[in-house]
């Protein structure tokens, strides 16, 4: 089962250096979800070729524009290219008045369906469930309210084991009733188990989105073990007090962060303006935690 | 004096074929103004390598998204860079609405000032003055509240005879009063008028920016003899009735207008997302007003 995050803006604030603001594309066995909408999120979704009416779900993490300015234009494209099928929206309560004025006062009356629901910042709690993942929403510590993201896949289904359809003749329509537990009989009338055809499933994979916040360890406990831990580190930690006064995180604070959390994989992403290159960041979070990678704009990550 | 215009986005409704939503940059003896404001504009502006700091005026014709949604992102970037000096901006009055929306949920507070105007679409009137330039308003026909906009240069000076310079030996700091008709007295004491050591001045230069309208005739009195018409052309004529249900116009319509208008040169921009190829649009045109250009983006035009 597909479980990837393509990176569409990895910018803080403003756009720079071909660096757009914040936009993440997750890909859960082959259904679309959007992390974050900055302005221009659909022209990325056009230059990497990845079709937007695809998209069901969108979570945004809090108000600031560079976090969620491309909504509007990316839910107008969806409206024009004919969509009918309804949009699944979560963001602050506050995102739905910003919506609904602009398509007010352009007359706009969208051909799909939009469901919106509002986020809190005060607790974790699920936010979404669908036959492929669950989300859940918990508070970060940023300046104006902001909720981070877990998205965790359901249960996969056991593994077939291959030799056994050919040793057993087992007809096609029956692998997908096994693999959910369905003993099965053979042409003798002897009874398999289902547990005695396969292998154990694939553990379920977890993805953690965190921007923007303050370096805290507030949040530990809602992003613990996970697979991949997307965090903001928006300076080197030579701005440290820059970064506590804009409520945000350093490189090496993420790293720790990373590593206190235990998780297996972070990806560093909404960079600060004032870094053309990004290797010194990618340098200092690995400096406390190897297993780190840069959120580089086009790149799909597999969680 | 320096009277040209730079596509940033030339497409209607959506990005694409590399095509971004209406947005113009006049340059007006080295000020910025800044005609409509789709999505990514200030993506354009970065990628002509044209400082957004240096735009003082910003002109939004309606509120379809395609015109302005690239607004508070454009706004809030330049808050971010540090402007201090206030901006002017003329569009419909629910555009303030929509902009002090999304600072306050923001929780932003402006370094500079913004000063609204709003527009009104009833009549023609003068919505704008400066030392450079001078800016009317006037109503266009589309399905929400919409204007186009006149700009003029202010009179020029006229033009200082070059030999006359060394022949009288007039000093520099003279030569800018008497292109504003001081007399000179020369070493003799000899009397010389400021009409004989000059010559007239070029005449002031109009550009016509008409977005989004249905072809009619409404219009042509606001923009009769300019030096440079922008008319969208959104379609091409075989969609003549798609282009009057959606209140937009043809490219031969466009041209038929610069035509009956008298203009010197046309424009045409605001093109659907149906044609990946402009050229046969710049050739229906032609057939009736050969004048034409196509508003390609990142090309500057002289007026």
């Amino acid at each position: 089962m597909k479980f990837e995050v393509t990176i569409l803006g990895s910018s803080s604030s403003t756009p720079i250096f071909n660096r757009n603001p914040s936009a993440q594309l997750l890909n859960v066995n082959e259904k679309y979800i959007l992390i974050d909408c900055g302005e221009a999120t659909q022209n990325q979704l056009l230059n990497f070729g990845l079709k937007a009416n695809r998209i069901d779900q969108i979570f945004i993490s809090h108000l600031h524009g560079d976090h969620y300015l491309g909504l509007v234009g990316l839910l107008s494209s969806l409206h024009l290219n004919g969509r009918t099928k309804p949009m699944d929206i979560f963001g602050p309560a506050e995102l739905k008045e910003i919506i609904d004025l602009q398509f007010k006062h352009s007359q706009t009356t969208l051909r799909y369906p939009i469901n919106f629901k509002p986020t809190a910042d005060n607790n974790r709690y699920r936010i979404f469930e669908s036959y492929d993942v669950v989300v859940d929403s918990f508070p970060l510590d940023h300046r104006i309210p902001c909720t981070g993201f877990l998205f965790t896949e359901k249960q996969r289904l056991r593994k077939m084991i291959k030799s056994k359809i050919e040793d057993l003749s087992i007809p096609s329509d029956m692998i997908a009733l096994i693999k959910k537990g369905q003993n099965f009989t053979d042409k003798k009338g002897k009874v398999h188990s289902a547990e005695e055809l396969t292998t154990e499933a694939d553990q379920p994979k977890t993805y953690a989105y965190c921007s923007d916040t303050i370096c805290s360890w507030k949040y530990l406990e809602y992003i613990s073990n996970v697979d991949m831990l997307y965090h903001e580190a928006t300076f080197m930690n030579d701005m440290l007090e820059r970064a506590e006064e804009t409520f945000h995180t350093t490189a090496l604070q993420a790293g720790k962060i990373a590593l206190k959390a235990n998780v297996k994989k972070l990806l560093v992403g909404h960079f600060s303006a004032r870094y053309r290159e990004l290797e010194p960041i990618l340098e200092e979070a690995k400096s406390v935690f190897p297993e780190t990678l840069l959120a580089v704009e086009g790149q799909t990550f597999q969680i």
